[in-house]
């Protein structure tokens, strides 16, 4: 009797358990913590470690790509098909500052399992489902009895993501040609649930803004002046409080251009969610829903774009009261985007409608940070439905479709390369990304590991070929 | 040829001119700035050196009040006539913080002459204003031949109004029998111009809130999240905005109830100063005028009650951008407060609306400090008239009126003693009250003493006797 595909592919994973566990410990071990200078040599040493074992995983090229900050890491292995689709799987070596202080109950570069879960600063964000690809790869050889994947397989696994990205497009631009590729895999977000399991089929975009206004050159005292000037703080007040309509919707005008609607196949994939409203607002630490009117919450989330204040600050901020007109107040903006927006025209129409609405005696400055597109795997794309099997293989269960809120630097490689970008990911929402004791479930970083395997071969199978 | 009061009451001032300045600048030698802990004992040398003065001056009873605080100085000269009038002038001894690093020309408290201009801390606010009252008590004797001031004297200057006059509601409770009054004179605020000596008849009072909103337990993501929840900075924001409508009216219900209107009287006061608003604008340090609609600038200042935000404060501040939704936001709120407003009602009213306003899932805290009523001097009140009468004779013009828009605690002596309040300054805008440079122009100095010496004659001479 021959073993299936699947059999063997666990099998083999099976076989190397304990080693690919105790290759990520170690990993986990280097405090590669990008946002701290402190850590930069870690960083450096993280890079060089996975460029080290990418090279034992069989990658022919590995190169660590330095940036003006901190180093990525490429890998290139090629096919002998030269007509097999070429992949570039994304994620990232640095990780979130941690400190026992915080409230872990480990050390967090520490890595211990406890009850089937590794607990470690980077266990899933972003070490564990970056490193499950190496595994992966091998287990898609063992099981075919290949000596090259059936794919072009390029992975780029970036120094920076957690402090910004700040070197990234310029690193993709600088390289583009290498990094060239049919379909982008990012490996950096989630799954609705450990029951639930789910491809990611996009990310909104992101438009950050900071404006300013300025009104007497220097705080006044509220008495003498109070009631007969322009008050930027209230001026802010009004600016922020002008941004929604009564229905929730962002009132600048040609924020929506190009906005696409649901269509009834993507409202489906939503509404097939377990959504549970109360357990979503636990995760939320909120009280109540709120958001545009006759929108569900998933559709808020993922196919809607927002206006939300990051921050505010105008005028006396101490303990007490102090009488003051402020001479200056500021705002920060920031615009989650969906298919069809740009970042390029909601800074442009953002910028307009601000200078329309401040009265006499106020100056104001607007700025806008570089912006991040939109980015979303249209549904019928052969990868997609590859990667939903891959998935599907490793879970036994038919796989349901979500969207990210967030914005990443993924949109970065869909930009210049031109590629579809899609999502492999394990993680659950109890992994506690970028807070105390993060970790990755054992059981579903192993699938992670199957869905890599699979997803090499279901691509070569099925994608569209010239002949 | 007898000399006229007038004349006598020059004649005298004459002669003690230098020995005034002399005793005047020892004072302002002292850095009696209650604000800061380290001149405490100054602030304490301060009252005894006035408390010496004011002994010298012919005041049988001079004592240094203790409060909590820093020390207040009480004095009082009883007149042989029962029924005459008493009088009870405020001021204060201590002073706004200083250094020669702020942009001074001379040392803040080494007291220089220059141009007939006194440059010191305190020269106009407030040591000059009280010590002018001494020599004035002098010529006033020394012009009518008494031993006794015309009416029963009595002075209390205290310690800590640079510092939020903490400890002073409680000290003249503790002394009210001591204090009381038929009228208080404050010698704390300053006229229209030099060329336009004016009486100050009254000032606006203070509410002040800081209103506090919570939306989710910590700031969340802003991708994750953002466009699904309450978020307490866009809802801080817009209780910002709805507090005025769209004539700059306060919007909040109940808010201006027994507010009274100006009589034709009182704008004709007002309409009688020669305001100029682009000289206004420069004092202001604005660009454009704003506010109630239909109403002046004068009016808007001094007769029409406001709501400033003084701070607002929520989520991310620092540099560059951060994509949460932060957790709270808070607000810092003044309201100036006109005839017939009490602070306990717009406490209570501005709370309530608070809460009728926000959304489910925010969670918010209002509080007020304690307020100061406002205080205003009736027109026809026979003390009022001999003030602008003794100010005409110092100054040989027509005396207009003016208000303050700011509070002070002046109303605590209206309060308690329930006597009105009136206004004797001779300082002009320009005299940098609170800024580097202060000073006081000595020809109005000089002025304030035949002021004082006038006033304590016509009051004994006008004042509505029993018989």
């Amino acid at each position: 009797m021959s073993e299936t595909p699947d059999n063997a592919v666990r099998t083999y994973i099976g076989t190397q358990r304990d080693a690919f566990l105790g290759d990520l410990a170690e990993w986990l071990r280097i405090p590669s913590v990008s946002a701290q200078p402190e850590h930069a040599a870690d960083v450096r040493r993280s890079a060089d470690w996975l460029a080290t074992k990418l090279k034992e995983t069989g990658f022919p090229t590995v190169e660590v790509w330095p940036t003006d900050g901190l180093p990525a890491v490429f890998a290139h292995w090629q096919c002998e098909d030269p007509e097999a689709p070429t992949v570039l799987v994304y994620g990232h070596h640095d990780v979130q500052p941690a400190a026992l202080a915080d409230g872990w109950h480990t050390e967090p570069f520490a890595p211990e399992i406890i009850d089937g879960k590794l607990y470690a600063r980077g266990a899933a964000d972003d070490k564990g489902q970056v490193f499950f690809h190496t595994l992966g790869v091998r287990a898609h050889l063992a099981a075919t009895g290949r000596s090259t994947p059936a794919v072009h397989l390029k992975m780029l696994i970036e120094g920076e993501e957690e402090s910004g990205s700040e070197h990234f497009r310029a690193l993709v631009e600088e390289h583009a040609e290498r990094l060239a590729a049919d379909v982008v895999i990012v490996s950096d977000t989630g799954m609705w649930s450990a029951e639930t399991p789910t491809v990611c089929t996009g990310m909104r975009g992101l438009a950050e803004c900071e404006i300013t206004l300025h009104g007497p050159d220097e705080d006044l005292h509220s008495g003498s002046f109070g009631g007969a000037v322009p008050n930027p703080a209230t001026e802010v007040a009004r600016l922020v409080a002008a941004l929604h309509d009564e229905d929730g919707r962002v009132a600048v005008p040609g924020f929506y251009d190009g906005v696409r609607e649901l269509t009834d196949r993507e409202r489906e994939l939503f509404a097939q969610l377990p959504f549970d409203e109360t357990a979503w607002l636990r995760t939320a630490k909120s009280r109540a829903l709120r958001g545009e009117s006759g929108r569900t919450t998933l559709e808020r989330l993922w196919a809607r774009p927002t206006a939300e204040v990051n921050g505010i600050a105008g005028g006396y901020q101490g303990p007490g009261g102090k009488t003051i007109i402020p001479s200056s107040a500021t705002v920060k903006l920031s615009f989650r985007l969906v298919d069809g927006q740009e970042p390029e025209h909601i800074a442009r129409v953002v910028t307009d409608w601000v200078a329309t609405r401040l009265p006499e005696g106020i100056r104001h400055r607007t700025t806008f940070h570089p912006g991040t597109r939109p980015c979303l795997a249209p549904l019928d794309h052969p990868a997609l439905r590859s990667l939903a099997r891959a998935m599907g293989r490793a879970f036994g269960k038919e796989i349901l479709f979500t969207r990210e809120g967030g914005s990443g630097p993924a949109a970065d490689l869909q930009d210049v390369l031109g590629a579809p970008v899609l999502f492999l990911g394990i993680s659950v929402p109890s992994d506690a990304w970028h807070a105390p004791n993060e970790k990755v479930e054992l059981d579903l970083l192993f699938k992670g590991v199957e869905a890599g395997a699979h997803l090499w071969s279901d691509l070569a199978e099925n994608w569209p070929r010239a002949h």
